[in-house]
């Protein structure tokens, strides 16, 4: 079964080697990011793909000088809106009509369904509910790296205040939320590489009803 | 590409026909929720698989008479931890002990790790915490569920604390936070069976830098 062998080869990956990760299978991985299920498809995010190797070195004081930083081949910023409003989800609407080749007129209950649902919430809910999207692409991006056998590392652990700082996001309209390292993980140098993966049991995990 | 495809294939069912998806594929889904990835690895969520069609039903006002809820082969309703406290990170340096085969004493660098950065959390961003790693998990779900031809609709539309005291989550010291209905699309009567998928472009949606 592939997508098991995929899922428990994957681990965050504590030391990577600098290899650079050919750029087709890249764009695979950000073409599955972008394929990422959200509430109400409304993507509320961004993601800054950096190679830039002086802007990670900026980066890495930033996430407490985490080496997979500046040894991944890229270094993914996962941002989410700071707000959902009116102007957003008419955008998004916009973005439907075209895609589906429906006038704006016929989507004004799909368009209601979420201007009720979102607009109502004060800001911070709804840079928090945006921020849970993000969540769910990162459980897209892990499954997608695993099955291309590209290297990954999840990051929570940096200074969101000061990332937001460095990369501008304030003015974007956005808040960083989290990173990901993808590369190629040093088989010398981690010592995670061999470590059994540890995962609750399906008894302890799941129950049956 | 098959991950590309299986990604474009996914869609949230509007309507499912009740055919029971065989319990092979339904453990292998489980499985590869197990696996999913977490912050610190630490699974902070219980999901419960639910087949009962009575306790269904009951589900089904709770999420504003969504179909999928009875049409379904399954529900699962994801469940986060409310708090993250000392003796549930005892519990899960136990289990790293016991998978590794290392003394406990041996992880106290991991376990100052997650106990500083998650204890001194108010209670409300502890559990705000781990709804985000159920995102996390859903992302991985709805990976699996393509990569299994299994369709399904990822559900934030609920009324939790309804969906709390029914299932008796708060005396587990579990809220809810989504559900998925997995199951098999009615061809015949979901209007989103032929619908082409929404999506912000790469360029929109990706800044490289």
């Amino acid at each position: 079964m592939s997508l098991l062998d995929d899922l428990s080869w994957r681990y965050a990956a504590k030391k990577m080697n600098g290899a650079k990760v050919p750029s087709e299978k890249i764009e695979i991985l950000l073409e599955a990011i972008r394929l990422s299920a959200s509430g109400f498809g409304l993507q509320p995010y961004q993601i800054l793909v950096i190679e830039n190797p002086e802007l990670r070195a900026q980066i890495q004081p930033i996430a407490f000088g985490q080496p997979q930083v500046i040894e991944s081949s890229h270094l993914l910023v996962f941002a989410a809106w700071n707000e959902v409003t009116e102007e957003k989800i008419d955008a998004f609407m916009q973005l439907v009509s075209e895609t589906r080749n429906v006038p704006m007129e016929a989507l004004a209950d799909y368009r209601g369904a979420i201007a009720g649902s979102m607009l109502k919430r004060p800001q911070e809910a709804q840079a928090n509910w945006a921020a849970r999207q993000v969540y769910l692409a990162m459980g897209t991006a892990l499954a997608a790296a695993a099955h291309l056998k590209i290297d990954s590392t999840p990051m929570e652990g940096f200074i969101p205040a000061k990332l937001d700082e460095l990369l501008d996001l304030n003015a974007k309209g956005l808040h960083s939320v989290l990173m990901l390292a993808v590369g190629e993980r040093d088989t010398n140098a981690d010592y995670m590489v061999n470590a059994a993966k540890v995962r609750y049991s399906k008894e302890q995990l799941f129950t049956r009803l």
